[in-house]
């Protein structure tokens, strides 16, 4: 094989594996999502009628309620990937594991859903609250590394020079965030998935703006 | 990177930007599909014979019933949401939300699936196919927008100088289809799973036609 | 648009359609195959010893039959599905219809594997195992009508001047073959898997040759 | 269509196969992985309180534990998979085979998983640890004749004139490190354990080279 050929399919081979990568992060989102439905349990009751299952349905509003929480975090946590990821054109190691430590969290949220879903309206509601938020300080913990891995790759080490993109400024600061939900969860656990729903609101808003600042432009 | 280059990697990440959503998508609508069969239990007795067996397995018939039920329901959502994308150029931030809003109704329907599967030989089916019917008032409204938003992004918001496609015009008439569905379901709840059984003969037999009038013919 | 830019944007959403026809057929069979795992349940006891959980573990052998049985079907149809859709380059909507009622079947394996798992050791296991191998009438008869769809869309309707291929005779042999398998099942069930699992062999040593003849050797 | 037609069309058709099959298999990749969470109960009590539900979650700790020992697992399994099959260049028969081989036991991981995380705690913990090392032994034996199809198919047959891939060694050592972690958990559990979680630190390490000598340097 030439020099050429050798060097044309290692670029080739460089694009597949990070879509590989990116493929296979697809599939994980796209099944963690899929999986929060299991919380959902048809009801049972001692005697059917038309009246008390309508009751056990609307009964399960809490977790209708987290489930939707869960999803739209996913759906955002998802869309950020997809954006980070166009910035990314080399899948090594280090990016491997990285990626991997924010799926193995992404897997395991159907959990404390499902935590909150059952004790929401119990008195167990603070500590199913705080081990919701406390899971999402790991996950943002996790997703700023990974914002971390990338820059510090596709600026190739120059970190210091370029500003901090918004959409990673964005992402340290939910570490506090969630920290503080945490503790606002052992006193008032609602209070604190209003916060939580406060800080999508902003990933929302400024989801016009997460790229990476271009090279070439600087 | 000279300017060709940034242009040329960009209509590239586009490209693998809609392609992502669009696998992310079939993801979702694969194991939306498949999660179906975990309503389908193996039956338990209390003394096994081959009658009982056999008896158990043809009670469960409801089941078999709403799992093919929502299985073709999935599925032509899945076709008309392939062809959909085929006219998506862009996968913009209003485009990857109200795509989400429509997934996050799909990865449910196995949740009212289960509901008439449990309750439609019983005093419940009322409520069961109410609120079955009731959830498609909700996909379909979902996934009317979502043709909305693709419409309006495609043809450049002259959205008044082109005819409605067809099939934007039959989910749009879905609404007020399923939303009687639902009503009728209070008083004869087979009745409404046959009117929704009927929408579906509309969209088989129209999807042939499903396209977005393209710019260049216009 | 020019027309040359129409056709060649054409030619593209062609092969975009097949490919995630492809990648959803692949979604769906990956999901199916992974969900056979549910059916293992970690065993409770009464009393926990290591030779108590020991037995536990050697009694659910059936299950463990069942599932390696069931994982090796779904794969053989996958090999087969994968190369048939070799020689497809268009996916119509009878062509997807088709592939959706295979799927559709696929992803209800699960369900008469695991009632096989549960009964074969019971008086119940006549039923099941005729569950079982009348499933699998169901499933090569839509294989086989898939085959058929794409032989007639890919040959251009001269069906009858070209030889059937192998891989086609062999699925359509298999309905006979599985019917009396069904029947078989009645009296001697496990008899009545060795023919299934024979029936494989034949696939296995003939999936050397599955494709459709060339129309350009012709 | 003309000889040179057909045989680009024939590449093409090579690729995708490649493709299509690595598709799938991350597709199982993903889907075992996510899987994992299923195993993660939300406890209930008789009586809800603040203490008691974090008694409870704290108590499961067996369960968090053996999870995040699967996903690495999993994780590292499919970083080599996906570095392997970078040098695989046709999906002959025999490699499906094999690699369908690797999914049916990467599929299986979540039952010996869920084993360990029950039973670590209890008198029951030599045979499940001891399951779980020796499920293991599969796994690695697997994955040593998957890396064996591969080394002989794009190295044309002449294996002994090149030197075994490194990451190749790793596998096949593995096979007896885990058979020693069977034996040794039937003693010390947790040692077996800690043998494994050893070995991943092996491939971690050694992860950077894994790649097949390539043809043209030799």
């Amino acid at each position: 094989m030439s020099q050429e050929g050798q060097a044309s399919r290692a670029a080739e081979q460089t694009k597949r594996g990070t879509e590989r990568l990116e493929a296979f992060s697809d599939g994980v989102f796209a099944i963690a999502t899929t999986l929060l439905v299991l919380d959902l349990k048809t009801p049972e009751m001692a005697r059917v009628t038309p009246a008390a299952l309508a009751d056990a349905l609307a009964h399960q509003w809490p977790r209708y309620l987290t489930l939707v929480f869960s999803f739209v975090t996913i759906l955002i946590i998802w869309v950020y990937h997809h954006r980070l990821f166009q910035s990314v054109r080399r899948a090594g190691t280090t990016l491997l594991l990285t990626n991997g430590l924010l799926l193995l969290l992404v897997t395991l949220i159907p959990f404390p859903t499902s935590l909150v879903g059952r004790y929401l309206t119990t008195p167990g509601a603070p500590v199913a609250c705080a081990a919701y938020a406390g899971f999402f300080v790991l996950i943002d913990s996790a997703y700023s590394l990974l914002w971390w891995v990338v820059y510090r790759q596709e600026t190739g080490g120059r970190v210091g020079g370029a500003p901090l993109p918004q959409g990673m400024a964005i992402s340290f600061l939910g570490i506090p965030c969630y920290a503080v939900a945490t503790v606002v969860a052992l006193r008032v656990p609602l209070l604190s998935l209003g916060i939580c729903a406060a800080f999508w609101v902003v990933w929302a808003i400024t989801s016009r703006t997460p790229r990476l600042p271009s090279k070439g432009t600087a």
